[in-house]
Parts: structure tokens; C-alpha cells; sequence
């Protein structure tokens, strides 16, 4: 009786409060915690957490599935620009199913599907009470390493495609780090839309394993960062129009190369920086092509909607959508236990891992 | 007779083709012409030109004063993206009297002043013959050099200030290069419309007197590359705001340290690259200050507004009323008479010149 005390118990002698489907004991939630910044292996530990009481505002939420990004494994290194008060539950993105709601929760109830709002929420854990306003609601009728992957990597490729230039079937972009997780979507989206895409990815040893994946998915084109700065680079635009969208998560040279390419006016949205160099740009193809270099985070565009919850769900059903024809499919995903987390954080930080580790919670 | 021989004498024997202010005959033009490509001390020469004959839409203009430009000097090296068919006429701004027009000509009468419309004209000249479509009216109440000066550096400079950012009085922008022609006439534009200016420039053992001349053409602060970089400049933004607009005429590490500065959201606009450096730009700033950076160049503007001469026109008036209220200067400048030609061409390449070299034609 001792670990399964908590809210959940109190849920039971108050019936009014909550709406719950079930009322019996559980074992108390468990996350992976980090008491403080350091390397995942170092920090992280997997922990029983507090059962948080349910306000009347709060939902109570079973998680299912949550993949660990890049942007986790800074934050808990502490070089991401925005961190969690310590101690804090790792993981900002994946799906969970509802159990009860507080008595203000209209949007929500049991048994429904949600994913984070916003980032932050600590998502590598077994069940936790979350504001409702912290959570989006999805449709149950995707597959669920989908919905588990769909907050960030689909919504970044899905606005970097609308928000910056307006592209007609036909157009085409171009973007670096095509086989990462955005770079799979946005290669599905793209195709979905009649965008070609042009894909560079770094040379390796399975390499054409990688391009039967990325053809398989959708891609017009795939070629090597090497490929990028040859003179055959012209002939690929005899066939598809110059990119007037570049898509950057690497900096450095990839990015000064794939410049080149683009349609004078033409934008380069840079999203990410694996190279850990800056971008850099030529005078000229500032004045005399007059390309337009912007930047996109998901997690500043949900700031600047937050008032606006309409572009959001249009954003969410679009994608729904798209999910639902098999126009766009969860990245290769490895599913890990929540207790064998510590091979996950590993994997998750080699390079040229092309699959997604996705707790299973 | 025989160097008096050409257009002017057939001008004369056929009067109703062409509305003359003088029928006096007159010495042939001269101009500087360039039949290759290479160093301009080299390769630029006094000669005399061909009569050209008035066709029925042309313009017979007497020069009056060019300056030597910057891309002057890269369109005689071979070096600029837009070069003229050789051999020909340097020059590429000025001011001139209309002498005579052809007969279909109706917005343009002898003794108006005009101005190069686009680049390409050769304006270091005595006399030419030009398509209408190839000028712009000015008014005759503004100072002649102010005249001559008119069409690349403040316009330039209008433009920038007015086509990226919405800037309001009490906003602030930030230049490099300040000292140059378009840098005075940004200090002048933005004074003239309540907008802060932070004024970058080299440091050099005169700057005391550089300080002194942008501050009284109404720069707010004009500080060096060294103190850009200083923790010090904190204490300046406790009395104006953060930069929303930032002019870069520099390129490398000028460009990176300027844009630390910038506003969240802010623009950066490249029209230059005296450092013949790249600009270099951290990942993150794309990222998470989500700064935008753009390009701009006049010639560019001219052309992708060559439907829409009511803009063209509405700036002009503009400029010219800042001129005539005193609010728009011409840049410190060194009037050399067209023989002198060599010593104004070697002196426009001198690192460090704040004097613009003006040709008297």
C-alpha cells in the first residue's frame, strides 16, 4: 500500500474531482531523471518519481512511447538555450493516453491520445500529471511510434516548407542532413506536395543502403556533400529546376556548397549546426544573387503561435493527414525498454545512426 | 572644322529634328575610355569620342560632374558581375545639362539636369547621347555635386533603411563602413527620421576628426571594430535600444561581432565586402535569435522596379527635399578637373580615403 499512495489513492476518495479509468493501485510513475548537466551516461538515472496531485486544470497522463532527439541530449548537457529547473525528467517529445482529467479539463478525456504542446514536459517517464495546456491532443487512428515522433522533426520539416517561400508542384529544395529526422520528413512532405527534393547526405560505408531508403521515401535525387561541389552538380539541373528553398542542419562548408545551387532570391533556412561550424557566406551571393538566409525552431514558433491555436491544429491535421494515406511514415525507429535506457542514450549519440531510439514506457 | 565634323554640324543642317539650347559648333567629347580590362591607371585614357548621331528618343547631354565610385574601379578591373562591351566609357553616376533632344522626346528639355537611371551609362565624359529611358530628371535647385552623387549612395542608403525593417523614430540601426558615401547617408536619412544611428569604423590615427565629421552629419554613437568586441557596449544599450536593422558593408569577423548585436528578429543587410572576407555567422543565431540576412544591391532594385517608376520617382523626391532642407549632404569630396583624371583614379584606391573623387567635365 505504501508505493502505490499518492494521488491516485486520493482520486479514489474523491470521486467528483477526477474522472479516472481505473481506479486501481499502480505501481508509482518512474522517469529518467538528471540531478544535474553533465553526459547522459554520467547524470541520468532511471528513478521513481512523486505522484503529483491532479488539479482541476491538470490531466493525468500514461506515456507510451517518447524518442530521444539531439536537442534531449543538450539539454541534459546543459548547452541548450533553454533548460528545465533541476532536478528535471528528460525527454520533450512523445505520446502518452490520457487516464484521468481535472475537473476543469473539457478538451481531454480518458483514453485519448497526446503529445507535448510545447517543450519541456519531460517525456521519458512512465505516467505524470501535466496542465491541459501543456498537451495537444491527437487521433488515436495513427500508428504509434508516429504519433510519438510528431511534435518536432514533422512539424519543423512541415513549416520550413510553407513559411518561407511559396513553392508549387514542380519547385524544388535542397537540404543537408537529408537522412535525419526532419530530413525524412521533409523528403515525405515534399513529395506529397510535388516538391522535388535534392538531398546531400555525408559519404559513408552503407551508402547505398541509405539511398534505396531516402529513394524509398520519396527523394527525387540523393547525392554526397563531395558530389555537391563538382561541375556535374549541373547537369542534375537539367532536368529539375534550381532549389529557390535551401534546407541547412550542418553549417559550415555543406552549407556555403549547397548555397551555390540555390535560385538567386532563393532562402536557406538553417535549423541545426552538426557540424559545429558557422555559416558562411559570400559577399556576393548576398548582393549580386540576393539570397535570403532565415533561421526556424519549432520551439520559438510555438511561442510566437501561442495565441493563435488554429495554425497549430490546421499544421497537426495536415500531417494527420498525410500519416493516415501512408504519405508519411515514423523515421526508422529503434524501440528500447525504459530500463535499458542507458544503450539507448549511447546509441543515440554515435554518429551515422540513422535510427531513431524511442523508449517504450 | 574637321574635329568640329559629326552629329553637332548635321544637328545644325537639320533644326527641325532637334531642339538645340546652342548651335554653336563645339570641340568633340572627350572621354575616359578603358579597351581592356585590368589595373585602371593602366589601362584608362583621355580621348576624344565619336560624335553620336541624336536618334528621334535620344538625349544630348552635356556632363557636369561624375564621381569615381568604388564599383567604378571593380567594372575597369574586370572584377564587377555587370561589365560594358569594350572599349568603354568609365563611370557610372554624375550629373548632366540636357543640351539637346530628339524629336519624340517629351519628358526631358534642354537645360534640365539629369542623372544616370541605371549603371552602365560611362559618365566620365564631356558630352554624350543616350536613350531618354536611360535618365532621370532632377531639379536644377540642388547643389551640383549633391547632384552627381545622387544615384547610387543615397539611394542605397534610403532603400535599406526603408525595405527591411519598419523602422519608427527612437528605433536604432548599425553600420560598418560608416564613413563610407552610402554610411554618411544613412546617418543623414535616419537623422532626418528620428532613428539611432551606431556608427562602426576603422580605427586610424585621425579618428578623432572622423568622429567628429559623423557626428556632426548626426550620428548618434560612432565607434571602432576594437570596441564593438568589448563587454563595454552593454553600457551603450542602456540609452538607446537594440538594433533592429544592421547595414553591413565589411564582411568577416566585422560582420559577426556587429551582428551579436542585433535585435531577436532583426536584419542584417549585406551591400558590401571591403574586408573580402565571407560573412560568418554562428548557427545559433539563425536558431534561436532567428536574425534574417539579406542582400541588397541598387542596381538590382532598378531593374526589378523598372515597371514601377512612381516608386523610383517618389524616392527622388524624397532625397531631393532632405537636400534642399540641408539634411542631405554630399560626401566629403575632392572636385578634380577630367585632364587630372590619373592622380583622382589612384587616389580613389587608397585605403582610408574619406574624400570621394569628383570628375569636373
Amino acid at each position: 500500500m505504501h508505493r502505490a499512495a499518492g494521488w491516485v489513492l486520493r482520486g479514489v476518495r474523491n470521486p467528483p474531482k477526477t474522472r479516472s479509468r481505473s481506479g486501481t493501485a499502480r505501481s508509482p510513475p518512474r522517469g529518467l531523471v538528471y540531478g544535474q548537466h553533465g553526459e547522459p551516461s554520467a547524470v541520468v538515472q532511471l528513478k521513481d518519481l512523486e505522484e503529483a496531485k491532479l488539479g482541476g486544470s491538470d490531466v493525468h497522463v500514461k506515456m507510451l512511447a517518447a524518442p530521444i532527439n539531439p536537442a534531449d541530449i543538450n539539454v541534459i548537457q546543459g548547452t541548450y538555450p533553454i533548460l528545465s529547473p533541476l532536478p528535471a525528467v528528460g525527454g520533450n517529445e512523445g505520446v502518452g493516453e490520457v487516464l484521468e482529467v481535472g475537473q476543469h479539463v473539457v478538451a481531454l478525456k480518458p483514453g485519448d491520445w497526446v503529445i507535448p504542446a510545447s517543450t519541456g514536459l519531460g517525456t521519458w517517464r512512465t505516467r505524470g500529471v501535466f496542465p491541459e495546456e501543456m498537451l495537444l491532443k491527437v487521433p488515436r487512428d495513427i500508428p504509434v511510434l508516429c504519433a510519438a515522433t510528431l511534435s518536432v522533426n514533422p512539424c519543423t520539416a512541415f513549416r520550413m516548407l510553407s513559411d518561407f517561400e511559396s513553392l508549387a508542384p514542380g519547385d524544388s529544395i535542397i537540404q543537408n542532413a537529408a537522412n535525419s529526422g526532419v530530413g525524412q520528413a521533409v523528403i515525405q512532405i515534399a513529395k506529397a506536395s510535388g516538391i522535388k527534393t535534392i538531398n546531400v547526405v555525408r559519404d559513408r560505408p552503407d551508402l547505398p543502403k541509405l539511398v534505396e531508403t531516402l529513394m524509398a521515401l520519396g527523394a527525387d535525387h540523393v547525392i554526397t556533400e563531395e558530389m555537391l561541389r563538382k561541375p556535374e552538380m549541373k547537369d542534375l539541373f537539367k532536368s529539375i529546376p534550381k532549389p529557390r528553398l535551401a534546407l541547412n542542419c550542418v553549417g559550415g562548408k555543406s552549407t556555403t556548397e549547397m548555397l551555390r545551387h540555390l535560385q538567386p532570391k532563393g532562402t536557406m533556412v538553417t535549423y541545426g549546426g552538426m557540424a559545429k561550424q558557422p555559416v558562411m557566406v559570400p559577399v556576393s551571393a548576398f548582393i549580386f544573387r540576393d539570397v535570403r538566409l532565415r533561421g526556424f525552431w519549432m520551439t520559438q514558433w510555438r511561442k510566437d503561435h501561442a495565441q493563435d491555436p488554429a495554425a497549430l491544429t490546421s499544421m497537426m491535421d495536415s500531417l494527420c493527414q498525410l500519416i493516415r494515406r501512408g504519405q508519411l511514415t515514423a523515421p526508422a525507429c529503434t524501440e528500447v525498454p525504459l530500463q535499458d535506457y542507458q544503450a539507448a542514450l549511447e546509441a543515440a549519440m554515435k554518429p551515422f545512426i540513422s535510427s531513431k531510439q524511442i523508449l517504450l514506457l
